[in-house]
């Protein structure tokens, strides 16, 4: 997915705020999960959350104000109680490598309970499986 | 209230976001009701909202990072249908006045549907009337 | 400019906060300029900021996780100390009126001084001068 | 340090949104300098920023609006080329552990160059050392 860099998204160091990232990667699970006929709102309203249990970026070069960038995301895992995702921000203009980083999730119920991912998602899932994004 | 302003509320400005004084008045009211032995959280709880209708915000000076604020809440209106709050903040330090406020709020239930505000809650609101925070 | 209500845009009421409507209005201004030729990332870099003096929202229904938005921002004055955009936000998908909005703003140097706009800066924005957004 | 969850930090999940911890860690690191005699306002006016090279949560149990929780940072390493803090959150009410996590940080100019982190910023650090947060 492609998003530009938001004023509200900037500090005071004239870069991309670093918890952005973490905002960023969510927003790029979700167009990817579309692209691939799946809808995380209906996964909400069915009564199934993709909880986070880790998250982790790294950053390799700074983000600033109105930078177009273009957020990559892969499945690297998709089991009943574990899913994970890993992640490449790259520069529009120029394929910069800005960062890199992963996050895990754990299926839960409307009470934030963990559960099982229904079948039918994993079996959407599965075939985009995918050994990383680097 | 006090709070400091966040490294992550700054822009590239310098200075902290417009949003943010927007959050700013959202803590203030729940910690207004909270001083005054009300709880936003068991209001919700219970399933009514003071869902926002209307805010604005007029910035005279601007707060910077690491800024010490004082956020004054003052309750303007509250009625079954239409609670009114104006706020000003404050830099701790000098006083100087850095911005003021209004919001305007309506009760609603947990399917985000207008309701009346509970009799009880509008008897403990009552009290705390005041002309404005000016 | 049209965009994606993000899963951390909601709050707990199970919609979009209020304030990252005061975020949109920023993206769209950005965007309505860009639309126009002109680019706020180097008025920022030229030393001119657009500092902003009030804001105001009016929220009609609520926008929801994943809801397509369409954010019209409409430039109302633009004088040299003093510039105004009023905004209307449209669900994409039925063309419901979300909300609606205004901030003014104020041109400040690399200081956070008041200054004038220059008179180029000027020039290309008061074609783009209408009466409102509604 | 201590702070409340935030009604604008929730989603719709009706927990703290997980790029939340984020900006509470960076809090904590601030207020941490704070409480042992050294300002990172100070070190941000002359010209010395900790840029976050990379960053880590581990989720444990949720947090809700108006939680009172407390974030403790330690700092694990203070290098001229590298420091690096580790955090634990904690409910005030009953020391639940919420969540763990990790920053490593890379000094900087005012250009986002990395520099060597002044000895005397080093000297100021090296005694707070601690082998960690768990």
């Amino acid at each position: 997915m492609k998003l530009r860099v938001r004023f509200a998204e900037t500090d005071q160091m004239g870069i991309a705020h670093h918890s952005s990232y973490v905002v960023w990667f969510e927003a790029a699970r979700v167009e990817w999960l579309r692209e691939r006929g799946m809808s995380y709102r209906e996964m909400e309203e069915a009564g199934v959350s993709l909880a986070v249990s880790s998250v982790a970026v790294q950053y390799r070069r700074s983000a600033v104000f109105d930078d177009e960038l273009i957020i990559d995301a892969c499945l690297n895992e998709a089991k009943s109680r574990r899913v994970k995702y890993s992640y490449k921000i790259i520069r529009a203009t120029d394929q910069l490598l800005i960062a890199t980083g992963e996050s895990v999730h754990i299926p839960t119920d409307r009470a934030s309970r963990a559960m099982r991912l229904p079948e039918a998602w994993l079996q959407q899932l599965r075939p985009h499986l995918s050994t990383g994004c680097l």
